[in-house]
């Protein structure tokens, strides 16, 4: 949604692809999903990605190609479930993140449990703009509770923050 | 420091100044200081900060300028440690951070533990580009250790995810 909670379709942001494959990557996530409709961006994000594995980047910053062979494009959210599918043999869990939910929350430390206990696949539903449509959160199964910081009234976090974040919540060394 | 360990001047990115001052207030950080001791990065900057202070950027996106009365510009480590000491009456304590450090570690508990034990400020120092100069690191009181996923065999995170994870383990709502 955009800030008058309109149902719009967002811009892919060039940092938010490297920041999140980075971190999905630290964190051993199998797949990071770009997800847009619009097809000029999809073919932005694969002009990006393919320098960065193939291109000039692949021999300046190798790391950076490791981080974008987890990176995968879609265009819908069925999409994304038709590959999740394809690849594991199983519908995933859907779970749905944003600064605005508060209602039926999981925290993270259930969802870390529901993780580690089998083998069904989840996605995590990270938005950019104003949050997630509403379509998209009927959709899932889980909705998980916002990060929150000491004083917990400021919930204003960029969206690469808050995907680092849960993400050292639920795969981070907990001993560091 | 570059990729070939010079010494080097880093470019302040314009995402690193609104992520890591989203997140610093999120998690009650006083001060975000952003340090270079190029002049024309430091107006830079500072014409940034104005927009989303005082120029259109306020009305447009009120919770960014709340994040940004936190940010201060300084030149140098030192002119950084000069401003500390004059809004607390304390030297602070300087704690380094990097994916690079590896001797006489903290963890971000035993930070956490001092940071809640005392009055004296501590000043937690982020790089850009390939880590923190000798110089820098030869100043420090503690060594952070680096954050680390559940493989520990990837660590190129952005210093924008990093001062995310490391606050939220420091500050964060740990019952989430």
């Amino acid at each position: 949604m955009n800030k008058h909670g309109q149902v719009v379709t967002t811009a892919v942001a060039n940092m938010d692809i490297h920041d999140i494959a980075r971190a999905a990557r630290t964190y051993g996530i199998a797949r990071y999903y770009i997800v847009t409709p619009v097809a000029a961006q999809r073919d932005l994000v694969r002009t990006v990605l393919d320098h960065w594995q193939q291109g000039y980047g692949a021999t300046y910053n190798p790391s950076r190609r490791e981080a974008f062979n987890r990176v995968a494009i879609g265009e819908t959210l069925e999409d994304i479930l038709r590959q999740i599918e394809e690849r594991s043999g199983f519908s995933p869990r859907i779970v749905v993140t944003g600064a605005a939910l508060d209602k039926d929350l999981i925290s993270c430390r259930e969802l870390q449990v529901m993780l580690a206990a089998g083998k069904q696949p989840f996605l995590l539903v990270f938005g950019t703009g104003w949050g997630l449509a509403e379509s998209v959160i009927a959709r899932a199964d889980y909705c998980l509770a916002p990060v929150r910081g000491a004083a917990g009234d400021y919930n204003h976090l960029a969206v690469r923050s808050a995907v680092a974040i849960v993400l050292d919540r639920l795969y981070g060394c907990r001993e560091d």
